[in-house]
Formats: C-alpha cells, sequence, structure tokens
C-alpha cells in the first residue's frame, strides 16, 4: 500500500424523504442561494418545488440558474459566475446529476476570483477558496456529489476538462434514490456504467496493486454496481435497486477506492472525454464502448489484475491467467451489452477514419492529466480495438 | 437499505513515515498541548521522540499526561481534565491505541464542562463540543482514530460504559504502519479479532438485511483482517500485511459500514466490555471468547444472513443454510484458535459460576445503549454456550 491522505469532509443525508433538509443544510451558510439545476426535469418530477419549498421554509433568498446541461458547457458557466457576483450569492445550492453539480463546482470556485474560471482547468490558476455548495443528487453515476473533482467542456476549443480540488468537496449532499425514479433505463445503465468505470480506472491502472483491502472493496463495487442496475431496469421504482445503485456510484467516487493506491490514471475517461466533446454522447455510453477495448489493451500488459478481476467479480476460476482475463472482459462487455449500453465505436456511429482526430483530442487531456505513457500512437491504438 | 447520515470529517494521514505530521496538524489549532499516552513503551521504541520532536518544531507547548492503560480507567480521565484545565491546553495529542484514544476523547469533551465527565457516560448530560484532537495510533484495532466513539471504565462501580457523538471524531490521525511493528504477536491478533467483531456486529444485527453495498464491504474487511493478521504473525515486521491490517482496522468502525444498516447493536460487546471491567482481560481476548457462543446463538434466529457470510467469506457452498451457518462459524473459530485468540470462557480461566455475575454486569451496560431484547436470561443462556 502505497501513503495516502484521505479526507472527505462531505456530509451525506441518504434516503427516502430526505430531501427537506436542503433548506437547512444550505443556509446554514448564507440565506443568499444561487440555485443552479438542469434542462427542467425536476419541474416535471415535483423536485422543484420540493427544493424551493424547502429553501424558502428556511429562509432562503434564491436566485435561479437554470439551463445546465449535460457535458456542461464553459459559458453556461461564466453566466452561473456573472449572475453570482451580481446578486451577492454566498452559497451555491446544485440539483441534478454530475454535469449540475460539476458546473456548480466550477461557479463556487469562479465566483472568489477576477480572473477567467478556465484557467483552473488548464493549470494555470489554483482555487485557493470557493462558495460553499450543497447538492440534491437526481442521478447516480458521477460521485461528484462526494468528492472534489469537476469536468467542464470548452465549446470553443473542443476540450472536455476536468481536475480535483479540496476546496471542491460539497458541504452536503442530499441522496434520495426516489428523486431517481425518474431517470429512464437508458441512463440508469450509462450512470452504472460510469460508476464502473470510476472503479476500473483505479483497479487497472494503479502501479503497485498490493492493496487487498482496497481491491475488495472495489471488486464489490462493481458486482453491486451490476447487480443494482439489473434490479432497476427490471422496475424502474424498486426503491432498494435505486438506493443500492446510488451509494454504490457514490463510494465508487469519493477517495476511498484509490486511497492507498498511489499515482492511477484515467486514461478511459481520457479517451471517452474526447468522444463526447466530439460528438456529444451520453458520458456512460461513450465509457462502455471504450473500456472493453481499453481492458484488452491493458490486460496484455497486466493479466494478472485482469485474472483476479475475473476471478472474483465474474466468479472464472478456470483456464490461464490469460484465459481467465479474457474471460472477465468478455463478461463485463455482456453485461454491458444486456443494459444497452454501446460497446463500440460503431455502436455509436463514429467512423474509424475519426480515430486520429479523437486520439489528438484526447492527447490534449492526457498532457493536462499528466500521463505520458499515453501517446497519439498508443491512443490510435486502443481506439482501433472498440 | 435504510436512512442514514454519514460525515465523518477525520483527516488520515496514512504511511511510512508521516508521523513527522503531527506536529503542524496538531498546532493548526493551538500550541497549547495536552500530549496523552500510555505505559512509556512509546518512549522505548522511539515514538515519543519522534512525535515531540515534530510537536516541538512545530512549536508547541507540551503539557504530557502518561499512564494510560487499557481499559482506561475514569480516574485517570478526571486527572487529565484538571492537568488540562490547570495548564489552558487547546488541543489534545493522542498516541497510542484504543484506549489512549479514548481516554484522550473524553479528556476533549470534559475539558469543556465542569460537571463530571461520567455523566457523559450515564446519558445524563450530553456533549455539546470538545477540544480538538489529534493522534499518532500504535495499535490496528479499534478504529477510534476515525470515529466519534469512546469506552472508558468506571473502576468504583466495574462498569465500562461507551457511546459516540459527533463532537468526539478527531481532527487528525496519523496512521503509520511501521508504528505498530512492535505489537506482539497476541495484541497483534486481539487487534484483528476487534476488528473483525467490528463488522459482525452490524453484520447480524442489522433488522433489515437488504444492504448488498455494506454486506460486501463488510466481508472483504473480514477477510482483509483475516489475511493481513496471518502475515503479520507470520512476519511482525511485514509493512504491507501491518498496513492492511491498519487500514482494515479503522475503516471496520468509521461509519461506513454501518450506514444504511438502520438500528444496529453491539451485543459482543456489550457482553465483552462486562468481562474486561471485572477480570480486566484484553478486549480482543475477551470479544474471541464470546463471538463463537454468540454466533451459534444468533444463527438460530436469521440462519441466512450467517450461511451468507459463510459462502462469501469462507467459500461454504455446500449443505442447507444451517449446516452452511455453522461451517462459517465454525471456520471463524478455527481462525481465532490458529491465532491464538480465545475461544471460550474457559480459555479465559473464567469459571462458570461467574456466569450470573457477568451476566448482571452486562445487563447495566444493555440498558444504557437501549438493547431490550437482552435480558439477563438470554444473556446467561449466550455465555453458558462460550
Amino acid at each position: 500500500m502505497q501513503n495516502f491522505v484521505f479526507h472527505n469532509p462531505t456530509k451525506i443525508l441518504f434516503g427516502k424523504g430526505t430531501i427537506s433538509n436542503i433548506g437547512p443544510e444550505t443556509t446554514a451558510f448564507s440565506n443568499k442561494v444561487l440555485l443552479v439545476y438542469g434542462s427542467g426535469s425536476i419541474k416535471k418530477n415535483g423536485l422543484y418545488q420540493q427544493v424551493t419549498e424547502s429553501l424558502q421554509n428556511a429562509g432562503a433568498e434564491i436566485v435561479e440558474h437554470p439551463g445546465v446541461q449535460s457535458n456542461p458547457l464553459l459559458s453556461h458557466v461564466r453566466a452561473g459566475i456573472a449572475l453570482t457576483k451580481t446578486h451577492h450569492c454566498q452559497v451555491v445550492c446544485a440539483v441534478g446529476g454530475g454535469s449540475v453539480i460539476d458546473e456548480a463546482k466550477a461557479i463556487c470556485a469562479g465566483a472568489m476570483v477576477d480572473h477567467d474560471v478556465w484557467k483552473f482547468f488548464t493549470g494555470k490558476k489554483s482555487i485557493t477558496s470557493t462558495l460553499p455548495l450543497t447538492t440534491v443528487l437526481t442521478l447516480a453515476a458521477s460521485g461528484s456529489e462526494m468528492n472534489s473533482g469537476m469536468v467542464i467542456t470548452n465549446e470553443e476549443t473542443n476540450q472536455k476538462f476536468g481536475f480535483a480540488n479540496k476546496h471542491l468537496f460539497p458541504k452536503a449532499s442530499i441522496l434520495d434514490p426516489e428523486a431517481t425514479f425518474s431517470v429512464p433505463a437508458n441512463y440508469t445503465a450509462y450512470g452504472a456504467v460510469d460508476a464502473i468505470a470510476h472503479v476500473l480506472e483505479f483497479y487497472f491502472t494503479t502501479a503497485d496493486p498490493s492493496t487487498p483491502v482496497q481491491d475488495r472493496f472495489m471488486e464489490g463495487l462493481v458486482i453491486n454496481a451490476m447487480e443494482s442496475c439489473d434490479r432497476v431496469l427490471a422496475d424502474l421504482h424498486d426503491y432498494q435497486g435505486r438506493a443500492d445503485l446510488m451509494w454504490t456510484a457514490t463510494l465508487a467516487l469519493n477517495g476511498l477506492t484509490g486511497a492507498g493506491l498511489g499515482k492511477v490514471g484515467f486514461p478511459m475517461h481520457m479517451i471517452e472525454h474526447s468522444l463526447s466533446a466530439l460528438y456529444d454522447v451520453p458520458h456512460g455510453a461513450g465509457l462502455s464502448a471504450i473500456i472493453p477495448g481499453w481492458m484488452r489493451h491493458q490486460s496484455e500488459i497486466t493479466p494478472k489484475r485482469f485474472a483476479q478481476f475475473a476471478e472474483r467479480v465474474f466468479d472464472c476460476r478456470n483456464g490461464s491467467v490469460e484465459e481467465q482475463a479474457q474471460m472477465g472482459i468478455n463478461s463485463l462487455q455482456k453485461w454491458f451489452e444486456k443494459v444497452h449500453s454501446p460497446t463500440s465505436l460503431q455502436a455509436l456511429h463514429i467512423p474509424t477514419q475519426d480515430i486520429p482526430r479523437i486520439a489528438e483530442n484526447a492527447l490534449a487531456l492526457a498532457k493536462v492529466w499528466r500521463m505520458p505513457d499515453y501517446d497519439n500512437g498508443r491512443i490510435q491504438a486502443i481506439l482501433a480495438g472498440c
């Protein structure tokens, strides 16, 4: 196990009926609230009313910043920062999935400085303080509700960039599984894929896989993501399934899985960010198209690790290490297919002649994320196997 | 899954060479430091010097409160509180295992009030604030370094009482596996038993075991506790084994395993606290003497849960549910025997005629912990099977 610091101060309020806590949890910081949300689906399912009532009952003055889209855009972040400054908001409340929460984090950081917020993403400036953030989660996927990461797309440069900073942890996050009942089957599956990808990135990229404590935790999360997603796809209102999937996705990227693994990378996300920046595919769909190909590529380098995964997650106990590894990858791919998440570029209608362009875009992120072992040729080789 | 709030703000600094951080982590709160430690073994192994040097380099004025014993005593807590008040200490630094950290927590709470600290333990007063606490852990066992619980023995009344309060989380804890190299084999095993007991208490007492996410996490921790303990007993200086055991023990009781399980109990600890209050046996040794008997008793009530445990932890896949359950319990007992942790009252030289007295003492704690399903007769029946 490698040395690590683990410090996750986010308060989680989990379960049925917890949304009424968002008011007091938010106004504990200030009653000048910027409310960030997406396309308005929360107005259809009643969540908007629950949240604003709770905020108002707690004495909040609400300034609204709606219209966050999936793969949230830098221009919209900038507009939110301007709104925050104009109205002197002192706390931000995000109601949505990872995109909404990520944009809210960027606003929390950008509101504290005079320079452009994108400088944080390109590494030209560092975050030293943020406005406090509270969240109400509506999609089990990104883990943003309990971590310090955020991802924003710069539509001028076609760059989808992300990073983590300790000031970006939400102060409190409300996780009510019922708030995810209206997520359709395809996005439920994409969310589960995203959670699985977060686990696999760490699991397969650690340079020192002598981490049995973390391994078993991660293997359990992958099994739980699949089992709970299966339950939900059989019945979108299955509370237990929604709850298990929600908590799994949160734990999949709250810092605990990676603590002790040393340097890890996000190669699958690195390549997928390029896909969703260029083609606006759903993040989880882009991931499932990349994952099997990346795994086949990587399993030739570290087959033992893949064999352990195959044995513990899919009970593949027979064959050589290499055969076990392949059986594990095939089993995961079959599960992606079962939940109708695409498993190839072709399934996303992305032509193979675009591969050089995708690789070039991904390479820019590989540089920002300091992944020197991924050059253009390697990324193209991986994409050719997807 | 049941509703829950999870909020664990303790900062963990884990790994080789991290002890030099204790100075700045502590004086970040104040330079008036009460240093709490045990019998002086930290002076023999060099830890005392490392810690005091780091504190002094960070500008600390140190007041020492040594002499904490295992099963820490109320009288010694009171002396620590008096010392803190006399010297106006504003932060407490604990260097030791669970006993030292628990006593330090009691001092942190008691230093803020004029009434006697024991009133917190009997429920007559509630903790509303504490002095900040930092810790350097020297024993993988109790989990106190990352939780809000504490246990103190009142030697006047022979009561070993404990409880949790959100103000009791340490601010920062240093977990350097090398600081546990000098723990002898027997206490290493007792520590692993304690960690396993913490997991099993929740795992087997939840009234609503529809918690697959938590289940797999807990099952993994039990396997890891055994495997890492085995490694360490083969070589007390095995860094990886010490690291895995240390992190396992911390995760076994940091709030995450129980989050979502609803109401759980500590029946094995409830009975063991009576043993160690009356006979001063090591806590882990008392636990392994109780656990198999309690498990046999409980498995008649919830055999399915025990069968799942047997299958996933010990790979027992054959037989009826009841047979599987028994195989799992036997396997765990065999592991306790393998690491030379006692598995009966007899092995602790406690005569069976003492059972009524032990049960009577345990019952007092059952009342404080609000476990009405444990009456004197039931506790005696369990003890008769130990």
